[in-house]
């Protein structure tokens, strides 16, 4: 074994640590990730090679491609993409729905959201572990508050175009979207059947629509 | 007003005060919410009052109710119910599942559960949010562990009785319950037809299935 | 003393709690302070008397007053004044630049702050414990982050009218103006003389600018 | 039952809420423990009312009473009597010394402890969870850390008096001292006897020694 | 020094690693440590290597060894043997005793315990920081907590084996046990004998009997 | 590249690592940082190679130089400088003041301060986010607490040398100085002068004074 793999080695190594950094408070002012040697590591650079550049994002100033009609796209700025915000608490998202676009009920695992309305006119709410739903039509320069760990969705209710900026209190809040990870995660058939009281057909429809295939 | 009235309202006031309460380290040894004047406040009972019954719980000793065939039946365990957790950061829930029993898909906001076989044979597991599944047919005196936040689902494969006992690591964890959550709470029914491609009979059947007449 | 003073009085005390709330993981899904008989009562709402209006924030739609020449204006939106963020650990901000308007040298002593150019071009920095600055000219989309704790400032250098979202990681990140702290709040002349290196004439005029009487 | 009566039940009631607060970050600058009623309301004081002395506190200037041979004498300072302390997540303590006094095993289980010796020479230690021991004698000027939960000691090795300055990372540290907790506080003889392999006369021996009696 | 040498250098160190993560949220699904090169580093696996297999423990199904009378005997299950509950906040213990089997007085410097009575009868208790005992006998299917950070102690008080699950609120809680602590750890026999009023001889009896050689 | 090199560019790059850890409660005893192979890696030395002497600092017993009229010494022993703080939550400092000698206005990002007056008398205040001061003279024995991230300064007003031990809850507190963070720090000049309502002239004197240069 070279040197050199080795020390590739070492550094995914390292790259896997910081997955082990939580949301605390920091015990420095930042700690921008080196990627000196590799896209991948994570360790904090020497600060004296940090710039103003380290701390400032501009990949949300447009949609990510064309927002066509039933759209929906989402740009998620975790610390994986923007490094700045690595130990600070704090990421965000752009999401675009063209008319009747549909952000499906999801949640974050590990944050509370804030939505701040960009852009159009978006029916929007969460469900309470009452299983109460709390929903509306919010427009622009509206906020509205998704509570930590609850589901949550959106749809485009207006004829244009809709954005909206989602702001969370950690670093990688995590997204977990319902119809994709019960019907498209291979959970047992029957349980899914019992679960749902639906036919094995039906179960079979879903999961073809959400199954791993239609991922790639 | 007459004072008790006074006092009974102050009382119900004090009675949200917990709700701020968090999981932290607590900063007392423990704190067992007073239900001299009602069976809600939750102020810490002077500690010359507490006795050791405050902290020992006897009500999961066996299921809640006669367990019939794909019976599902949980009895969970916070400091609501068993005041003595409060502060302390952790609760817990028995579940009893006759032959074919289902735990649906759901997942709690606020917690990591460590689920002990205590009878039986079930089939358990989770699902990360890269969307696959962790799962298998765990037995008696086998752990399994769901991460905080993340969905998870069980069913009794055995002929007989199963059982588990989960702990959390949060004095109130939450539970939501996915069919009930998105079908059963009254989302828009446009976006739920658009999020899981059915149709709109489709989705009438299942609201109608969770929907809160259901609950009752 | 009435039974309706006692009340009041009870709520005002009630009102001093939510003060020992911080912002840890939320222990119940959410907590809408009452403001049933106060404006200023801070514990939870029966969650039955919550509706999605708690949930949604409609004053940052436009600036709070006309925006002038070099004129400053920040709406900051806490808990206090939008319940809806109580116990979830974020709030934000909305800030309108005059062309040439200043937001001073300042820091939040509780939170992190991602800064989102809604309009504008804004000269924007903050400056780290080894007393460097990070420093640049930001626009419309793009993203800057203030590191916890660290002060930082905000010039709009565009001909237009500039407005910046900040969104923080506490719902109360405090806010500290160095200029009105040091010369604003009363410290001993001699000690800002000798810390400052300025005459007391210099710091007469700085007092004289930033004291109680300027604040009103 | 009269508003006044009902007034300091309240009070009474309000004092236990403060047992509920952590040591997370606070989210407000402080919170002063309101004692307008009761020395023992804990609610925040209006902040109009605080004052500079609120943040001030003398009653460590010298030692509690004479500090006779063999004599220790330990002054803890939490925010039950430094109300300035409240929310602020630490705490201290003046712990003085006779020739040969003796701070007998214990730990706190609450908070790490950072030991500064103001006056004299002290062997002081602690014992880890593998079980070993670190302990040495300590001078003047000379620091000490005891980290959290674990048992330590101390000892005045010198022919003067000695004093130590102890500091806490938590407002309310707690205390347990090893002889007092084990031999003092009623455990079933036969399990002391069991667990430290004495004889029921040994046993009983330690328990007059520390028992309750002793504790008057 | 060769390159395996480094490499194997390098995973030591790595490992070291894993002893500065906390309990606080993850900021991921999981983190299953990596031991392809070595049964130490804790890095974390590849997602993609990552199997259930990973998320279940089959080690407590039985007790460690036969139990005979007055037999103690416990299985601590933490991250460092159940690498699944890595960074999740959790982690769990098998304590069988045999008729008369004693858990001497011991407590967790990191976590909450609650104990399930898996079989037989238990006293069991624990000693407040007022220097209160609360120890009651408890059953099968009985629960008992024990608060963060203090003393604790269980028997068998029955004629047949007894079994406890405790489950931990944090994936390393420690184990302090008292009589080896503080007779088996070499502090200086003076202050002992001082601490808890015994002669030298009684001292060196119990120095001898929890001394280092008995822990072979 | 050699083996050596690697090893070296390991050490450095897991030296970033400890930057991530944060201040909540160590989930082992200790982690005392391994100094073997340079001076600056930070992971745990293996507890086996930890002595009594990692745990106690000797390096405030006086102050660093001689104490001039109007000097002002500050020696902040944080885990960079005292290995033993590390994963505690807690570090200290040592301020010496000649006779006039003054703390200029600054804050700790990370840590609430007690300060304990050792020797002399000191004005000592804090500015809250209200803008109020408060602020008082202190002496030897007496002790004020500085809230945590909020503005505070010190001037000796004795005519002898006074001396400050102060605490944080923090093992990195962070140190922000005002007047050189504002004006040496290289914000643009136009500004500062809007900022403070200086003229270019009083701004550059205040720049050349607290500049760069000046901190060689």
């Amino acid at each position: 074994m070279s040197p050199k793999m080795v020390l590739l080695l070492v550094i995914s190594l390292l790259h896997t640590y910081i997955a082990l950094a939580s949301d605390p408070d920091p015990v420095q002012d930042f700690c921008i990730p080196n990627t000196e040697f590799s896209s991948t590591t994570h360790q904090c650079k020497n600060s004296s090679f940090v710039t103003v550049e380290d701390f400032v994002f501009f990949g949300i100033k447009k949609p990510a491609k064309k927002i066509e009609k039933s759209r929906f796209l989402a740009t998620a700025v975790t610390s994986s993409v923007f490094p700045g915000l690595n130990t600070l608490g704090m990421s965000f998202v752009r999401a675009d729905f063209g008319p009747g676009g549909v952000n499906v009920p999801h949640f974050h695992p590990r944050a509370t959201e804030t939505a701040f309305v960009l852009e159009g006119k978006i029916y929007s709410g969460f469900i309470d572990s009452q299983n109460r739903v709390f929903a509306k039509v919010i427009e622009k320069g509206e906020v509205m508050v998704f509570p930590k760990g609850l589901v949550h969705f959106q749809m485009n209710v207006g004829d244009s175009q809709a954005t909206i900026l989602g702001s969370f209190n950690s670093q990688n809040p995590g997204l977990v979207r319902i119809p994709n990870t019960v019907f498209g995660s291979g959970i047992e058939e029957e349980l899914l059947e019992k679960a749902f009281g639906l036919s094995s057909k039906e179960i079979g429809k879903l999961k073809k629509r959400f199954g791993p295939q239609d991922l790639s």
